[in-house]
């Protein structure tokens, strides 16, 4: 097991260790998030035949030659009709928006360049052959390829895959991330804080960060301070495909986190990342030799500090990735901005730290300043972060007005104050 | 009603007809992405004692004056420890990260700097009052103001929250949203599309755009295009905060949505705006008195255009920022980026246009490339967008190589390329 690394060689051994997730079939009105496992081929013509575009009159553009002309109107075709009446020469028929033209007609004339007079209309301009007429195959045709893997089924996706009849879908399998505490003074949110005990807030920022991502959290719940307990833990996480364990505070001698992860036949691949806050990270990985009668490779694990903000960091920085690649996502990280720094920072060099900060435009610059104290038990100071500045390790001071990088947590801060309309 | 309004003056009347919804209360555990409609005050002081940052010694700090120094372990405490024991003069307590100071304890010294020797530690060197202590209150005092009005509920707050022991949280409604298509041709995702029928891909769309944005879709189905069967299903959803109607793509002559609603007691506030896709946009409120017997107001009514692309882009601009506005959130719009346009792009003047563009980095900048035909029938142009250009109305022609204003759809796009450690 390595230890004491560096925080980008860290994040670089946790993805090359993951890789997209199986596919599974998904029914499309439940895969909005979701990552495409394999390309979509159309099943269909859309549209189905040539159709028009506007409301008004189909008809053969050569009958309109010397226009203004009236036509006699032989029919009437809305949406959803059958296309099974010609069209006779000389004649036009009433049509509207994404009715199918009658066969031999190959324009549409608006209505608004049209006057209907009885059985008549009378059309004031001639018209170009396909005008105002969607042919067939224009949004996409038989067997053509529409949608590639990789792709996120947001909104318009959704849409595409609804209109070609395609009601399930094969994606990546969402992760499932157990998560579980460690801690004899560990209480839920609910519980007596009488005598020293503490609420173990980690399980749910930890779940509330699953979620944000698209994985699923189970919680398994407060593990006691013994190899035991913390051994039947693990095993109930050994199905997820990510087990996440943030020890109590007090680590030290009674860490039994690590060796009740190595006896279970979890290899850990380090322990212990240059970074503030966070170094004890660790992380492994079961693989399935490990786990008895269990096929298929077992969860990789991260050991997250006890710390509150310290399991908030570093799950943005090592598990959130990973989450993203096992969903099938290719874009792994937060939206990164250069901000001017608002205040002068200090520090040893040495570790990277991630200063949490809130972020303001000002004079059409980002300006970041810290959220105050950075103790690693101030929970306040990353419920107020819209962003992660990153203080590179080998650094001991930021100068008021300096250019820094900031990770941005914060969406909304990237929202526009208007629509721009 | 108004009609033929610009696009910025009619989202300006939608957003003037919203207002957040009124509060209500929620389990903390499910509240994540909703916004808080009270401040939160803390119930506890955190830490509620001094605790210690590190595992160590505590030690009173004029004890190690002549450091070094070797002192009488007294007793261990553990975090999660009662802290009844005061530390006896001349004496060291063993302290683990988060464990209370003993009374009569004021600094803690880490262990790296102490050597144990049975019951005795010897200590190297001096430390100052307060070293290594986490002072009570550090986090949060009993009584203060540790989160406004408007906060969205992320991983940080609800972690916070957690550690406060809030197990329910006062939050904005979520907005319920009533979604109906109208149109004979229209059939499921799973039904007959033989003889010119088509899906009725808008309700997915729209379910999706809903669900983004942490709306709760209500899907109604599909009208026929009789008034009577339209004011069936616009009934039904009048018990929504926002009901969705998109029509069929035969409208014209047959369109019944703006009578019945009228017929219904809708107040149409306007029809028609200068923007393609989605001129016939309609929008309009029931107010109570329309509504026999129910009480407060009605919902907010959008007519959106049957075809799929301008019923997704007219969602975009009009529904989702009153979407946003109604659950709470202050940042209504998408993020807009500038961007170098990749092709010369003309229309006549008049309308304001929202193309369907690709966004792709190349030498440090945004260029912004037409998705293919803007053609509002055509879906797969919408869900291969990653943004909206915004090509003013007054205008007629964009240049390539000029600068102009995107809306970004996909937030994947604005994803960093590494995280930056």
């Amino acid at each position: 097991m390595r230890t004491d690394l560096p925080a980008a060689e860290a994040q670089r051994l946790v993805l090359e260790a993951v890789a997209p997730l199986p596919p599974e079939t998904c029914a499309t009105a439940d895969a909005l998030g979701r990552v495409l496992a394999e390309p979509v081929h159309s099943g269909r013509t859309l549209p189905p035949w040539d159709i028009s575009a506007m409301d008004g009159y189909a008809v053969r553009a050569t009958d309109l030659g010397s226009a203004p002309v009236a036509l006699p109107v032989a029919f009437e075709v809305a949406a959803g009709s059958h296309r099974d009446r010609p069209l006779p020469p000389g004649a036009a028929a009433r049509i509207f928006t994404g009715a199918p033209l009658p066969p031999g007609a190959d324009a549409v004339v608006r209505q608004e360049d049209c006057e209907r007079d009885g059985e008549r209309v009378r059309i004031r301009r001639a018209a170009s052959v396909g005008e105002d007429v969607r042919p067939a195959g224009e949004d996409v045709r038989e067997g053509e390829r529409v949608l590639e893997p990789g792709t996120r089924l947001g909104p318009g996706p959704l849409g595409l895959l609804a209109s070609l009849g395609r009601s399930v879908v094969v994606v990546h399998q969402r992760p499932r991330v157990a998560i579980l505490s460690g801690g004899d003074e560990l209480v839920e949110p609910d519980g007596d804080v009488r005598g020293g005990r503490i609420v173990s807030s980690n399980s749910y920022s930890i779940a509330a960060q699953c979620r944000e991502v698209g994985a699923e959290p189970v919680y398994l719940g407060i593990a006691r301070d013994t190899p035991e307990d913390l051994a039947r833990f693990v095993r109930a996480g050994l199905s997820a495909h990510v087990l996440v364990s943030s020890a109590g505070v007090s680590v030290g001698d009674r860490d039994y986190v690590r060796p009740v992860l190595e006896q279970l036949g979890c290899t850990l691949r380090f322990w212990g990342v240059r970074i503030k806050p966070g170094f004890p990270l660790t992380f492994g990985r079961f693989d399935s030799r490990a786990l008895e009668g269990e096929p298929g490779p077992g969860p990789i694990v991260f050991g997250l500090p006890g710390n509150p903000v310290s399991a908030m960091v570093t799950f943005e920085q090592f598990v959130r990735p990973a989450l993203r690649r096992l969903a099938g996502h290719r874009a792994l990280f937060r939206p990164r901005i250069s901000a001017r720094l608002g205040e002068t920072l200090a520090k040893k060099p040495g570790r990277l730290h991630l200063v949490r900060v809130r972020l303001d435009r000002e004079h059409g610059e980002v300006v970041a300043t810290s959220t105050g104290t950075q103790s690693s038990g101030v929970l306040r100071s990353m419920a107020l972060a819209q962003g992660l500045l990153v203080f590179p390790a080998d650094a001991d001071r930021l100068a008021a007005g300096e250019t820094v990088q900031v990770q941005v947590l914060d969406a909304d801060f990237l929202a526009a104050e208007d629509s721009g309309l």
